[in-house]
């Protein structure tokens, strides 16, 4: 076997320089990055190592370039195979390698807290950070930006000793210091495929972040506690990341923003050596099928060893945008805090009234005249160029709302006039309102108008401002959460009968850790920093997902990646703080599983979930199997050339469910599920099945019981739809017991 | 005895209506505030209460004005007598009472924290804190302008119930809600002096401070932990007080800013009827004799139902200017922290630049030009008027030093042409950095002339700024402490024999809580407001040691306030973290005791003196035989009618010495104390005689054999000088026991 492998390869080296000779004389072709994969078991036993392979392959190609410029990575757990520069001709040679599998040119993609653990219900002497010991042990792997390890947040005070199974390293150098410690336990710089690509102008090779993502992520995800964190006094507080008690080990990926493919592979890769248990990546590349994206092909591998991989779904705000959404991955969703950034005004009457603002600075404006432009159109609506000097200077001014004019260019108005303050009517807050250019907040209709009739009667001369307040934080907003406007939606692209996201969690306004040398927000005309900041996204949310997960980790060892996805999902709330269905940010109406998957993340009850949906490695094999992946297809996503199709389906033991029907379909659709009881040694389950207009569900049995922890247990659930219904609906199925467990599924009915 | 009283009080009336007859008809007079000491042993029986006959006395008078608007206080404790509204007329009438003692017209006065309690020593685990669990159960009672109830620092969290012994109470209304709690026990107004005088605007009577003065201070004395405090980033960490445990009560004397002494007096009165164990008084007069002084007075009564009344030493920063200097007083100095508030600058070569620097935003200047007006002496030293946009707009400017152009002229000429920064260059720190028009830091002349040479050499078109960072603080300053330039020094103007101020503790920069509206600083136009807030004075340190005194209190609730003092002082210490005498910091030269008294405050070691320097009432009694003061003197600051003179002498039984010399004195002179053994039952103490030029001293006995706790030992003191002496020189007298205690008293020698 190994001679035949040996002899493949002589063959092969001797076509490829019969090619290069014939390249020679065309026209320079362009170098790009290639992910090659091959089927390691070909590998001759002449050479030791998969990388001395890979390099006798580049070199034996056609126009060689030195080795050092042509393989960026050699890949061993995440893939099997090799990044490289090469030229289109020089991929199509290898392609010619019997031991070839699949090659794609390289894509790029993009990267996508104090108060969010309170908010996701945590607290110091119960529940999962008490079980957990805040995630004691456990190691989360970041593929990321960097991180910033002089921030406090990564502080080892109070951190046990790194475990010893940990075999990542710091990558430190005296030109470029950076210290890792009991907190931070790893760092390496993975940046060799944008630095070929000309997509990172930085030849720094320090895991430094000079982004600012990675080190919010990270903290995140595990940022130790730091009192009186903020953003300019904006949700001051202790910040603290969700697992407190973990260890964080940075994979940097990027330098200047942009990402590519086999930069990422390699991150993975190396996270699987040196032993992480939690993978966090909130970034993404264009959605591809699975055995074409890297993240999904290195999540598997990572699954295969029981890490778990947290992603992020993506900020398209828009349905059938979601990434990273292979079943293997648990994609995250970002939803709103209950927190407000708030001014306040009180008047002359006494009357005070709060209003959203990020100002970055604690303005005080004391017993100053109030302007209201009454009387002339242009001037109430602080139309630009409207008002003067003459109007406005050292006043605050309240400005009209008008849709043809936006609070950015009234508030440019006012600080042009030399307004003290502003006082601006929205009734919805746009974005970037830290960046109005006066101190100003933002009030609804319905209390400007309360001000415009204290202006109107009080006269010019006489309306006044007592005091205005910057920097002000409130909390009990609602409703929240909310799905943030930017989430990106379901049905996924690439496999609309996975229900993608998979869980909501904290993505908006989140405070975390930033390197104090990036410019946050500004201030006329000055950059301002922060140790602190508030970022959005659901880059945000994934690191709260992620920290969850280490802490379930440190409390259930034995867990499978997809039983603590599990366990998040259906122990997941989609009851806002009003009492009414999760809302979505960007339509004021109610969401469905689409929008926020199974809910929003509920750490405490996921500790005991009563019954799990697991997954095995044979679980997703099959899955595989059931897409109609050719050979070739699977080989590249699997890493292995043998692999059995027992029974064929998508229909993956998945927590929740999809069907989808169209006019010519059935219009019924029968999902078999296996589920494994977590909880007590002797349970009962029974089904609760929630419904609404337009499909209905069926499951058999109706009454699931337990004997033992661990015992398994099968159930179908049948899924009808009548009539012509609704694009998009959806129901519950809930397995109940006696003591509290409710085990929820959404149940989404697409039709189209 | 009664009958008589009576009597003479009905002659009395008679008197007065008389006279009042005949100012009838001149001129109108004005009304003032007018101290009244009366003989309360002359009460007449008929009047149930003191306030009762005061309110008669002046009813009686000429002219008589409806009593509400008349009495301002009686008092009680403080001294026996009332305030009240008077015409110069009236004020004489009453002298005419056989119980009159003094009469004097109200003057008016003035208003004199994070790493402090770190600086002084303070730490959880061992020491003082430990010891007096914080100061639990101790009631500190504040003589200030009020304090802010909300803020984060008078937090009731962990505080123990309120005291039973506790007598005071909190006024709160409906329309002034002013919540107390368990840290914040109480809260009295006393401004009817102020506004019947007029001096104050506010017709406010909540105890709510709108000056912030009174927050500082009792946060300083005894705040509440509140982690995340600073003042816009500027020293930022945990805000305590430095007897965290401890009560507080306040008793507002202050709405606009100006007190007078009918309120302060009326304010000591009710904390000594409500029970405080301390007395904090960051305020003053202008120094009087002792029977005239009202602190002096009010103290006395304090000591002697055994409250410590700590008070400032007064702001003057000149050689005989101290204030509040009774010897039953603690009279506190200021000094420095080690610590300074920073910004770094890093130029193209990566050289990097920390100068001190207040702007209050955390700016970011980041690869920017660096403008330096070579070849042209008025742009190099960026004189008002020299430099255009066209030079310096969106640049990073140094400025050279010159005597004629202040920082703030050169940070105002950048400001106007549109500069990005400033490099600012004085080998003196001035006042008021915090007020620079433009984000600036100011270095020293050595570390600009390293600029410069950059500058000049890479070239108008190279010469770049990497980075630069605002709003950093930095630790280890030396030298620390230094005596603050504004401290008042001795010889006190009023007794120079004895040595004041006491001890000096931080009272530069530092932080500690404030009202949320009022102005701390300024960006541009904009006035900025902030939670806490750097102040210096000896109003600050004044609390600092208030504060220790109640820790001291809470160890041994059996020491008399002389105790506590003598525990404070002795173990005071006057070398800095050089290694070297105290510098001033207004003359970078070594101070003497004159500046810093025994020398800064040292808690831990203060919990455990060895030996104190006790004095009891009859001590002071006796002091003030000795000052010569005629029976009416005696009696308005004894509140006695009846005192024993035993052995005059002003040589109270202080633990420092002063010895005054003029050509025609007698060129030694001798002191006796008595030393208390608060130490090991069994200790031996010799005396170690430490000198300087000019003078020297002897002890006797020299050494001082204790075998019981409590036991007392005289010694004698006989301090020479020689020849013609410099005008002030100083050794100290250390007792020295084999268990590590050092009993340090200063020896001033003063020649005139």
């Amino acid at each position: 076997m190994s001679f035949c492998n040996c002899h493949h390869f002589i063959l092969y080296l001797l076509l490829v320089l019969l090619l290069g000779v014939n390249n020679a004389v065309s026209e320079p072709e362009e170098y790009k990055t290639y992910i090659v994969h091959m089927d390691h078991s070909l590998k001759p036993s002449s050479f030791l190592t998969h990388e001395t392979w890979h390099r006798t392959i580049l070199q034996s190609l056609s126009k060689p370039v030195h080795d050092k410029d042509m393989l960026l990575y050699s890949y061993n757990h995440v893939m099997h195979g090799f990044s490289a520069r090469l030229t289109p001709s020089q991929a199509s040679e290898i392609k010619r390698s019997p031991a070839h599998i699949a090659t794609h040119e390289e894509k790029s993609g993009k990267l996508f807290t104090t108060h969010s653990p309170q908010f996701m219900g945590l607290r110091h002497s119960s529940g999962l950070w008490n079980a957990s010991s805040y995630g004691e042990g456990v190691i989360i792997g970041m593929i990321d930006s960097g991180v910033w390890p002089e921030s406090e947040s990564f502080s080892e005070k109070g951190m046990p000793a790194v475990p010893t199974r940990w075999k990542g390293k710091c990558q430190n150098s005296t030109i470029n210091p950076f210290p890792c410690n009991r907190k931070l336990i790893g760092a390496q710089v993975f940046i060799k495929g944008s630095q070929a690509a000309g997509e990172s102008d930085s030849p720094d090779d320090t895991p430094r972040d000079f982004l600012g993502h990675g080190t919010h992520t990270s903290s995140t995800a595990a940022g130790n506690h730091v009192p009186g964190a903020s953003q300019f006094g904006y949700a001051q507080g202790v910040a603290r990341g969700l697992a407190p008690g973990a260890h964080v080990a940075m994979y940097k990926v990027s330098s200047g923003g942009s990402i590519v493919e086999s930069d990422v592979l390699a991150a993975m890769d190396q996270a699987i050596t040196d032993g992480v248990d939690i993978m966090s990546l909130s970034l993404g590349f264009y959605p591809t099928p699975y055995f074409q994206d890297i993240i999904a092909i290195g999540s598997l591998s990572a699954i295969e060893k029981g890490i778990v991989v947290v992603c992020s779904a993506g900020n398209n705000g828009l349905p059938n945008t979601t990434h990273n959404a292979a079943p293997w991955i648990t994609t995250v969703g970002a939803g709103t805090l209950d927190r407000s950034f708030t001014a306040t005004v009180t008047l002359g009457n006494n009357q005070t009234f709060e209003g959203e603002s990020k100002f970055p600075s604690r303005v005080l404006v004391l017993d100053t005249p109030l302007y209201y432009g009454k009387g002339d159109f242009n001037k109430t609506i602080c139309r630009p160029g409207a008002l003067s000097e003459n109007d406005v200077f050292g006043k605050v001014v309240i400005c009209d709302n008008n849709n043809s004019i936006s609070v950015f260019e009234q508030a440019g108005e006012l600080a042009r006039n030399g307004a003290a303050a502003g006082i601006l009517i929205s009734d919805s807050i746009p974005d970037g309102i830290d960046q109005l250019s006066i101190p100003s907040l933002i009030l609804s209709s319905s209390f400007g108008a309360s001000i415009k009739k204290y202006a109107t009667e009080a006269g010019d001369d006489d309306a006044r401002v007592k005091i205005m307040r910057f920097v002000l934080t409130s909390f009990g907003t609602k409703p929240a959460p909310q799905v943030a406007g930017f989430s990106s939606r379901g049905p996924d692209p690439i496999n609309p009968n996975i229900l993608k996201p998979d869980i909501i969690a904290p993505g908006v306004d989140v405070l975390a850790a930033i390197p104090p040398t990036i410019p946050v927000q500004y201030f006329d005309n000055y950059v301002l920093a922060s140790d602190y900041a508030l970022y959005s996204g659901t880059s945000m949310s994934t690191p709260h997902v992620a920290g969850v997960a280490a802490l379930l980790k440190a409390v259930h060892p034995e867990w499978s990646p997809a039983a603590i996805r599990s366990a998040l999902m259906t122990t997941a709330y989609s009851i806002d703080n009003n009492g009414t269905t999760l809302t979505d940010q960007a339509t004021n109406l109610p969401g469905t599983p689409l929008d926020y998957g199974a809910g929003h993340i509920n750490p405490n009850k996921a500790m005991d979930p009563g019954l799990i949906y697991d997954i095995d490695w044979q679980g997703y094999v099959e899955f595989l199997c059931g897409l109609g992946y050719n050979d070739t297809e699977m080989k590249a996503i699997l890493r292995q050339s043998q692999w059995n199709c027992s029974h064929e389906g998508t229909d993956v033991n998945y927590p929740s469910f999809v069907a989808m029907f169209s006019t010519s379909s059935p219009n019924a659709k029968n999902f078999t599920r296996v589920v494994t009881n977590v909880g007590d040694d002797q349970s009962v389950y029974h089904a609760v099945v929630e419904t609404t207009y337009g499909m209905t569900f069926t499951v058999e049995p109706t009454t699931l019981t337990f004997t033992n922890k661990y015992q398994k247990q099968n159930f179908m659930v049948s899924v009808q739809t009548y009539g012509k219904g609704p694009p998009v609906t959806y129901g519950y199925l809930k397995w109940v017991d006696q003591n509290g467990h409710v085990v929820a599924s959404p149940v989404v009915v697409l039709n189209s």
